[in-house]
């Protein structure tokens, strides 16, 4: 059998101590499938005195990622301790420079500063392995970078939040927003800061990795039209079922004839898809080829082991030798840079919400404004008494869905519906997305 | 860029020709991503006469799978032909000996020979890709024996059988499986003889191989124990919705103290569970992960470009060079003969309909039967009025969920029953699967 794998392990957290405790727990599994035996020579994490349930008797401790990226004895420079900025990605440099390959779990380092990295991995023969940045133990690297080669990918797209999710199915229930935040923040599936989570950020983090991988292009994260869930209601969501539909915050990630479309929002699909069967705090990403048609994967999306899990999938990629796709899955200096689609221009269905005033002509004038932009209904639900969400009692809810058109033609029927005084408070406006 | 991978390819039906379509329209894009060109430089099929509508023009042909995969000028032999005897198996066993690299989309070849040929292939340092052999376009192979290689699996179950997916998704519309059957025949989803696919034998050849893969054991397709869908009526289907559970055809192998569990059954998934949400001709497999979790991959199970994108992406693999896998992700010598679990040591909750005959006492002695056994009742379902099914109108028909419990009590209470003469006709008898 080969010469040992040696790794560096630069984190000791959640992630880093199941990433360790794998690696030893089943070095004669691992030995057997990689080819070789793989072994944790070098450490690094701040507070060396810590007592975490390791056994880091025979590893080099180092105290600096930098430090270790660049001067310990490893083959392999594994980073877990997370950041976009500061040390986790100076680490990362020093390793890629010195032509150590890098495994890492860092999203927000990936979705940053991913060209780059490639670059430099490619200029000293490194390799970047990175399938625990995006949905945790799904591999929807490997199969974008490896299974659908042979395709070209017109869409990816799916729920790269669980925190989100979690909250959107219980909400399923007849609770509100508020009370499920709550319910995900006591389980520890929500930060006390919910934020990076419920306002899209970190979906977009994932979503723009995935673009990159699946269209060739540049990353662009900060072009991504962002929505978050805060505004859906229980009201929504049981409209949303009585329709066909659930509602889902969906990372969507199109080629168009003008550019690449990216968004994170909430939206719809259609019950009978297997996207609407994701239930709580799993993640599901779909992947459109031309030759493959749709294919779509379940599983966690965090969580330390199902993290290592795909660290440690990545590292025994590495052990077993010989080149890796390149880190976007075509040399970094073919990528094409990113054109963005304009949110406008985007086409499809829209589930429309509106609270009319309860007099004559107030539905004729909301009809004339759809036709206006030659927009046609799916369907149109209204439905007797006053909102349950508290709008007033005068006012009735009226849920419309939308055939196939344009947001730049949806944007102007709703300005001019507001425009006309026929109800109370803004139109919440849902896409639709289909498989 | 390096050189060209010479690839010949046997076989130029529907998956074949997909293959030949794809290298030649994407030569370009698969070169930028597997970082060299790769060519068809020789193909195989009996009739050179047809008009295929491919260029063939710079190819040689061969009329014999075994000459070329032993004499031709090619790098890696594909076979898309189909049997698991006869002039495929030669063809790969030739090529293999030759040291060439092999991709296949042959389920019944790997069911069969499959440790054979990883032997083969081994001793002459070849490797076999065979993503395209299960569950056509989802890399469910490339997920099980490198994704999750940090893993100890304990089950893979799923939908493998497009067909059965499809009859028993219409066949919740209210619709007898004749029906459903004979509209899947004329929709070109199901043979003129179905019986390969209904009653399960499909996917037990798929199921051998992933449990292989999974538990790092010999093949043994030949122990998997084997029930069909066409016992399946709507009336279990509607009652399993009402219960809270949906009937799919899984195929599930999994690990138990006793060795290993094989059976392709009709099986009920809770209505939440993602596998429930698999509609129509789809597959879907899971993987239980020690670390991961559990994993779901969807998507088409057959199609003649889904199956050559799965068959491209293993050439591209091959193409980018450096050691591949072990054919079932570690050594064939060390891969463990087979223990079959006991059937009746089966441990899970079950689905029983009964047609109770309308007399004093009748259900009175069912449920003694059950307690006998130890079982006890999750659910009991009692519809009033006669069968739907057309059994006797003095019948009623009962439903039972039990909690978990093993096969043997389950048949032992229900041979007792059948005794008693408390019921009409044989139970129906349904195991339950949870995530």
């Amino acid at each position: 059998m080969s010469q040992a794998l040696r790794v560096g392990l630069a984190g000791l957290g959640t992630v880093g101590g199941a990433v360790f405790r794998l690696l030893s727990e089943k070095a004669g599994m691992l030995a057997a499938r990689a080819g070789r035996p793989i072994a944790v020579t070098a450490v690094c994490a701040r507070d060396r005195m810590r007592d975490r349930g390791l056994d880091l008797g025979t590893v080099t401790w180092y105290g600096d990622p930098v430090a270790m990226a660049r001067d310990a004895d490893i083959d392999i420079f594994v980073e877990v301790m997370g950041g976009g900025d500061g040390p986790a990605a100076a680490a990362v440099e020093a390793a890629l420079a010195a032509g150590r390959s890098v495994v890492t779990a860092n999203k927000a380092l990936l979705a940053t500063r991913g060209v780059a990295l490639a670059r430099l991995a490619e200029a000293s023969g490194a390799t970047i392995g990175y399938e625990a940045a995006v949905a945790g133990g799904i591999p929807i690297i490997k199969t974008l970078r490896e299974a659908v080669v042979g395709n070209r990918v017109s869409r990816v797209y799916g729920i790269l939040n669980g925190t989100c999710n979690y909250i959107l199915t219980r909400m399923e229930e007849g609770l509100s927003f508020q009370e499920c935040l709550a319910d995900a923040q006591r389980l520890g599936y929500a930060e006390a800061d919910p934020t990076f989570d419920i306002e899209g950020h970190d979906s977009a983090h994932k979503l723009a990795i995935l673009a990159a991988l699946a269209f060739g292009t540049e990353i662009d994260t900060a072009s991504i039209h962002l929505e978050g869930i805060s505004s859906i209601t229980p009201a929504d969501l049981s409209a949303a079922e009585e329709l066909g539909y659930r509602i889902k915050l969906l990372g969507v990630a199109r080629r168009t004839e003008s550019g690449i479309e990216q968004r994170v929002t909430p939206t719809m699909v259609p019950l009978v898809s297997a996207m609407a069967g994701i239930h709580g705090v799993l993640n599901a990403v779909a992947v459109d080829g031309d030759e493959v048609g749709e294919i779509m994967l379940v599983g966690p999306g965090a969580g330390g082991t199902a993290t290592a899990s795909a660290v440690v999938g990545d590292i025994v990629d590495i052990a077993r030798g010989g080149p890796r796709p390149a880190t976007f899955g075509q040399p970094a200096q073919t990528l094409t840079p990113y054109r963005a689609a304009r949110m406008r221009a985007h086409e499809g269905g829209y589930y429309i919400r509106l609270s009319v005033f309860d007099r004559p002509g107030a539905f004729a004038a909301i009809a004339r404004r759809m036709a206006e932009q030659s927009i046609s209904l799916e369907s149109i639900m209204q439905k007797d008494g006053h909102d349950r969400d508290g709008s007033d009692v005068r006012a009735r809810r009226v849920i419309l869905i939308t055939h196939e058109t344009t947001e730049a033609q949806i944007r102007r029927a709703l300005d001019a519906i507001q425009e006309d005084g026929q109800i109370e408070g803004r139109p919440q406006m849902i896409r639709i997305e289909k498989p």
